[in-house]
């Protein structure tokens, strides 16, 4: 497999790091080729502008979505884009790895979303879900966070993680056509013991050496909705 | 009331725009303040870094919201950030308008939530949900979006807009103990007529003249749980 990994961590040391050396060392040993997008270290621009086009369809008035169908198809996409999507397009599995910032993604991943997730390519028109661009390639979203584990769950203070992280896993991985995952979570960490944390790690490295063992999440398919995309009955 | 419009749209003629500016003018018309945040205008820094913060806790090893929670308390958190934070705490109406991205907000917003929401000043300990520190602001969220309506509710493709929105409604605008009332929408903006245009506007001007009539949505309150946070037999 060719594994793209998408690091977004402002610290070097952190746990978060480790967990993505580890996946690179883990798949690598595995005789993937593995390559890292660490989005801090590269200093990622994540502000979807009118600057991410070299030529624009339409230079009076900015449709973001619109600009990238015509830059994607010329060519004429910010450089930095256009790495990160030749990356994606090269990738069977993505890991996106990263701590857990308002129940969401740092700014800064949340902005490689917006800006290399590009329409026309990744999705468009009736390309979404099970038939959306990236279809056939494989999402594993990892992640650290503050909060313990019972704080999450059905009835618990915050709910299930997976409805926090539905706008990512549903409405941006398995959107754009990808297999996702179940997420891989490393809970408390900034409070937890050494071994504990040695425990997280151990955890994950069976976890990807098992990647093919992975029951999916489940997402709407368009088979399952008309041609305006309403419903169609079971 | 001191109302705060925290407004995030690439481009300047955009109906998210005039939203934003509606929004300026029916409230000052109202005898309220109006500021106004302009995130592509001012160039924002959407990056969460070590950058942010003057003097540090601990310099060998960055926890963000620990340097954060310093930082307020010494007044030692980057100048872009404090100046958001006072407008903020000014505020007891706050408006958050912009075009969804990847159902949520564009990084250049999700970089304001990651930045300005300062940890032992918003939140903190046992202080979240109706125990936050913004607890008495209310919060609006005005978006426009490319789908149409019927895609959006139980059943529909992309399920409810209010469950894609979890992270931001519940998972940080409650979470910092706002009052958050239910989201504007603008459906399917890039592609309707002026007449629909127009018809949105006036939906939202009679919306903003009556916020005090709006029933806010329900969010979990700290009493419902134990001191660990575990759920309390009903």
């Amino acid at each position: 497999m060719n594994v793209l990994i998408i690091h977004a961590h402002n610290e070097p040391q952190s746990f978060s790091t480790a967990l993505y050396q580890l996946a690179e060392e883990t798949l690598m040993g595995q005789g993937h080729e593995v390559q890292v997008s660490d989005l801090y270290a590269m200093n990622w621009n994540p502000v979807a502008s009118a600057a991410d086009f070299g030529a624009r369809a339409n230079p009076d008035y900015l449709v973001y979505a619109l600009e990238q169908r015509e830059g994607a198809k010329h060519q004429t996409i910010a450089a930095d884009i256009q790495a990160e999507l030749d990356k994606l397009l090269w990738a069977d599995l993505v890991i996106f790895n990263f701590p857990i910032y308002w129940f969401s993604a740092p700014a800064i991943l949340k902005g490689w979303f917006d800006r290399v997730l590009v329409s026309g390519i990744c999705y468009g028109g009736k390309r979404f879900y099970d038939q959306g661009g990236l279809a056939g390639k494989k999402a594993l979203v990892t992640v650290t966070l503050g909060g313990r584990e019972h704080m999450f769950g059905e009835g618990a203070i915050h709910g299930p993680l997976e409805d926090m992280l539905r706008p990512i896993l549903r409405g941006t991985l398995a959107y754009t056509g990808m297999t996702v995952l179940p997420p891989f979570v490393a809970w408390h960490v900034p409070y937890i013991s050494n071994d504990a944390r040695q425990d997280f790690l151990r955890q994950y490295q069976d976890r990807l050496q098992h990647l093919d063992q992975d029951q999916p999440l489940e997402f709407p398919r368009l088979e399952q909705f008309d041609e305006r995309l309403y419903p169609l009955p079971r």
